[in-house]
């Protein structure tokens, strides 16, 4: 498989430490050498020597749009319709606040199993706002979107890996004149994503994960083309401005995604970040999401084979890029793993998460992989007690 | 004057290119050597080899507030009142929407003069927490203190560097039962800001400018430590959790200025504020705002002399760190100064700033740079066409 593999020449691209499989590229992906370069080059020449003038001479102005235009390319956005910009959190709160006055009612939901941030996001934007908040329980979704309001949904789930069908979603919010904010964080860049033939009108999405952009990296929003010039952005930072530098009270959003803009934007972070979309260039998001699917198939079948719990989809298409199995010693196991150079994470309670990120992994090596997790399990060695102490970021 | 100067070695902390004399610290603070060194190890060794495991290895997760620690002992905040966090954009916006349920009046005033920022970020919010926003004109702004609302005011004016009195605008505000977001952009750093003896209770700022965090480096929020719990964020992001890393769909605010974080931070631009910072260590900030104020006065009164307009306060104790001069053709005198390498910058309409950041300029130098500009005017030379192109940022 590795010999068949289309993307394996990718994995030269990156540094990877020695001695370890990495199954952890749905938390953090590893550095691109390009992401590296980037950096430095950033801060050492742009900075250090540029100093100011690198607003214009290195180009830090258009960087959030360019950086936006690769990120498009690999969620099936066009070109101009995606920035980047702030957190997801930040980005979540932005998107939904600017999708309220467009719904026909104003009230913002998110599914009770979200990421915990878009819940909260939801929350704290209905307080500030005077909207209804609904956290919804399993089966209450598509009553939801057919009230016509603002609902935050993630493309994948961060937890089971579950793929959402985006455009059958997005037909019933549509059709209720309601809008979703999509949360890509756990899609993009091991998914075939495709925003414009999904008829999606809003998404945020994380570049630390799957996309490598390091860690805490500048998050992006998408906003559809004909949608954009109607929102308002409720942080109207000066970088959202049409014309930040006349220096005007008067706020003008500028046009397009551009207003979503708030602050000025970290150009160190955000240089490692164009680095690392480097990796991405040219390439087929289908080939990603094959690559992926496969991986996570090794692993996943090896798993039910030595009896382990699955709390992902059993169906390569049902799935996003991690697959999450299920034990109540999950953390202790997950511990074990990383002392033997098998990185992986673990959400409590019980999830075990391991990514199978495509541009980077093989397929004998996560076969190799799981031969320690089937070690760790069948000797039982995640029970000392070493593994059990937990640190403050699992 | 450089020979008595007690900063005058700090200078070898910094990385200047030849042949400049860098008088735009107040828009963007040049390189430490710290600061390099401590991006190039966070994106080195912490990300690309420790992936995953440096949030707690290499300690990442409390960066936030080791860097808040560090700016609080140059603002005259305690340990534990400050976090880096956002921008300053959305850090306004938090606290500003914190503030108005606390406030006796619900409304938000800025003032006309100040950063487009605050004023647009006072009208975003507004808008949709429903409350009315004021925009102030020159004598406005005491009798909107007494109204008890909530008031955005910079500490140092963005154009004139005109200095405000905290302590008394602050007595007036807490009397009318209101509050005050500062905005510290223009102080921190090159002022001995004192905000627990000022009796302040919000404040966000920019490293970027004299703290030399680098382009677009992440922005801090202070909120008084007995006021801090009272307090909701309305951007309810994950690391202001309690229990980030529980998962859980509850929200439950961190203890303190932590539940004002957000999102994930962005680790590569904190690792350069943090390196920028070690340069001001042990420093007492009365040096910086003493050394700060006398190379002001040195250019000043040169401008003065030549019969140039300024456009900032004469007398050096009512100024922060930056001259502003004005001149109807400022932008092209800018301009022709850069090419002669001294770097100022310009704000429309005719405003010339030139920002004495204490760390590493020199007496001798900011008394050649006036020859310089000195130069640029006898000769006229501003006039040629070439200076009058704008760039996109100024």
């Amino acid at each position: 498989m590795d010999r068949a593999d289309p993307l394996a020449h990718r994995r030269d691209l990156f540094v990877l430490p020695e001695g370890i499989v990495y199954l952890d590229g749905h938390s953090l992906g590893p550095a691109a050498r390009s992401a590296l370069a980037g950096v430095e080059a950033a801060a050492r020449t742009d900075w250090a020597q540029g100093l100011i003038r690198s607003w214009n001479a290195a180009g830090w102005i258009d960087l959030p749009n360019r950086i936006g235009d690769r990120i498009a390319r690999l969620i099936g956005a066009e070109q101009g319709e995606v920035l980047m910009c702030d957190s997801v959190s930040v980005n979540l709160f932005k998107l939904a606040a600017a999708a309220l006055p467009q719904a026909r009612t104003r009230r913002v939901a998110v599914e009770a199993d979200e990421f915990p941030t878009d819940i909260y996001v939801a929350g704290g934007l209905g307080e500030l706002a005077d909207a209804p908040v609904a956290v919804l329980q399993p089966g209450e979704l598509d009553a939801e979107l057919a009230r016509g309001g603002v609902v935050i949904k993630s493309a994948v789930n961060y937890r089971s890996a579950e793929v959402t069908d985006m455009a059958a979603l997005e037909a019933i919010a549509r059709d209720a004149g309601g809008l979703i904010v999509w949360d890509l964080s756990y899609a993009a860049g091991v998914l075939a994503l495709d925003l414009r033939g999904a008829a999606a009108r809003l998404a945020v999405g994380c570049t630390y994960k799957y996309l490598n952009g390091g860690p805490g990296a500048p998050a992006y929003a998408y906003v559809a083309r004909e949608l954009a010039d109607r929102l308002e952005t409720p942080i109207r930072g000066w970088f959202g401005d049409a014309r930040a530098f006349a220096f005007e009270p008067a706020y003008a959003p500028a046009p397009g995604i551009a207003r979503f803009a708030a602050g000025t934007p970290g150009i160190l972070s955000a240089a490692a970040l164009d680095g690392a979309l480097e990796a991405f260039e040219g390439l087929d998001p289908g080939l990603l999401q094959a690559k992926s699917r496969a991986l996570g198939a090794v692993w996943l079948d090896r798993a039910l084979s030595a009896g382990l719990k699955s709390g992902s989809p059993r169906d390569a298409a049902a799935r996003g890029g991690h697959v999450t199995l299920l034990h109540d010693d999950g953390y202790a196991i997950v511990q074990a793993l990383i002392a033997r150079g098998v990185i992986g994470d673990f959400r409590a309670p019980n999830a075990m998460r391991f990514g199978f990120s495509p541009l980077y992994l093989g397929f004998a090596e996560t076969w190799r992989a799981f031969d320690v997790l089937d070690d760790v399990l069948t000797t039982g060695v995640f029970r000392d007690p070493k593994y059990a102490a937990r640190a403050r970021v699992t």
